[in-house]
């Protein structure tokens, strides 16, 4: 079983990805979605007056502040939008897709970060009304039972906190723990990027292979959303995944591609 | 087992409704939620400068006009917020809710109405791009599968089209033919009138009771989004449903007072 996270970011080639994953499906393999929505929702936010407002922790981590209006905004781009067009071109091309947020059944519940330290204008401050979370557990049976079934689960990056809140989670490191709850052969995270690039800014610096022991060398090439990645490469490893791609989502046969190689494999 | 429709306009009492059903959840009754959005995607429409559009087709009845952009604007109102907020209200009493749209493993089938004859300004027109779709098929298999695991399905009133794109589709007669299929005892259909009105300036003018083979000379009560409503109370009918209830939605204990009989009864 593949779990597969497409990101979302401006330029994804979704069509290319349900194509080409709807071929393995043919072909007998079982799949996973997760994906993300992060371009969408800051369309959104800005199409109804409430530009998208990100903040820096403590510790450097870059994420959205989400208010309450603002998971409502994610939900509508995430889970409304970006997870039914997703289902939608899957049955195009044949696939029994099945969209899910991760309250659904209480598929992914994460403990709620209600009081974030950020650093603003070199000040601390505690941002208080956030509703982002943090996985603490993954219902695999019910994924299993729908893989069972002939379904292919699609998820949006949406959680059901402890204390019955809806709360956007990071959708990387979802679909890490996702990967690692239901045992799956590989992870491939596709996102606007060859890969883990040595520099940034050189496309040909692909960083092609590194040995799971050694992640840590190479974690400091990671810069913006890398970094997540990176935490999620490093929890799915923790969590017992074998082998972790780092795909270019945006080529004529992503999926295909990063099987062939052309990515940074993680084993 | 009962399906109970959620109307989506203003002035329904989400909370009360989710309350009530949760309690008799804990009593061991089986329950399928479908729901509307038509208010919720008003707002988004107007927030995003494309105000909703009506039109009227030949035989009276008026609907959305859903072209592509519109039904992306119905996906996020209804799948992302409507369809979300429920689950999660009903996660905080307690309610395993499961959301779907059904597009979701094709859970409701339908053939879009790619050419719809509406009359405009008295002339007769053709409309094409809209996508609205008929059910005709209903996947019950996956719904009992998921209640017998101990879910409460959630769904949003959206089908994957024969031809697999996404449309929209009527939430009441949606509710209608679910009941159907899984042979619910019940369908109760929540909105914001105290049910069928002789009078609908009279909210005291309520009709009772009406014998299922006396329907259509109580039909002719009905006008505006009644009109619908009574047309899924004779789908429903001729699936098989015994009884069907239409019920008001904005009420303290709206469930309890529909189970009580303070609405109007078709059996």
């Amino acid at each position: 079983m593949i779990v597969v996270k497409i990101g979302g970011s401006e330029g994804m080639n979704f069509e290319a990805i349900c194509a080409d994953v709807a071929e393995r499906i043919a072909a007998g393999e079982r799949f996973v979605i997760v994906h993300g929505g992060s371009h969408e929702t800051n369309q959104l936010s800005e199409a109804l007056g409430r530009p998208p407002r990100f903040v820096t922790s403590v510790s450097g981590q870059v994420s959205r502040y989400t208010d309450r209006p603002t998971l409502e905004i994610f939900a509508m781009a995430v889970a409304g939008k970006v997870n039914t067009l997703l289902v939608e071109a899957l049955h195009r091309h044949g696939v029994n897709a099945l969209g899910l947020s991760g309250l659904d059944g209480r598929l992914l519940e994460a403990r709620r970060k209600d009081a974030i330290k950020i650093v603003e204008d070199g000040k601390k401050k505690i941002l208080r009304d956030d509703y982002t979370g943090k996985i603490v557990r993954v219902n695999a049976d019910l994924l299993r039972a729908l893989l069972d079934r002939g379904f292919t689960p699609v998820m949006a990056p949406l959680a059901i906190s402890t204390n019955n809140e809806a709360v956007n989670v990071d959708g990387d490191r979802a679909s890490a723990m996702i990967a690692a709850a239901l045992g799956a052969d590989m992870l491939i995270i596709f996102s606007n990027v060859p890969g883990l690039l040595r520099d940034v800014a050189d496309p040909r610096s692909l960083v092609e292979q590194i040995a799971r022991d050694r992640l840590g060398e190479f974690a400091r090439f990671a810069s913006g959303r890398m970094k997540k990645k990176i935490m999620g490469v490093e929890e799915a490893l923790r969590g017992g995944v074998k082998e972790i791609r780092l795909a270019d989502g945006r080529v004529e046969h992503p999926l295909r591609n990063a099987l062939e190689g052309r990515c940074t494999v993680i084993r």
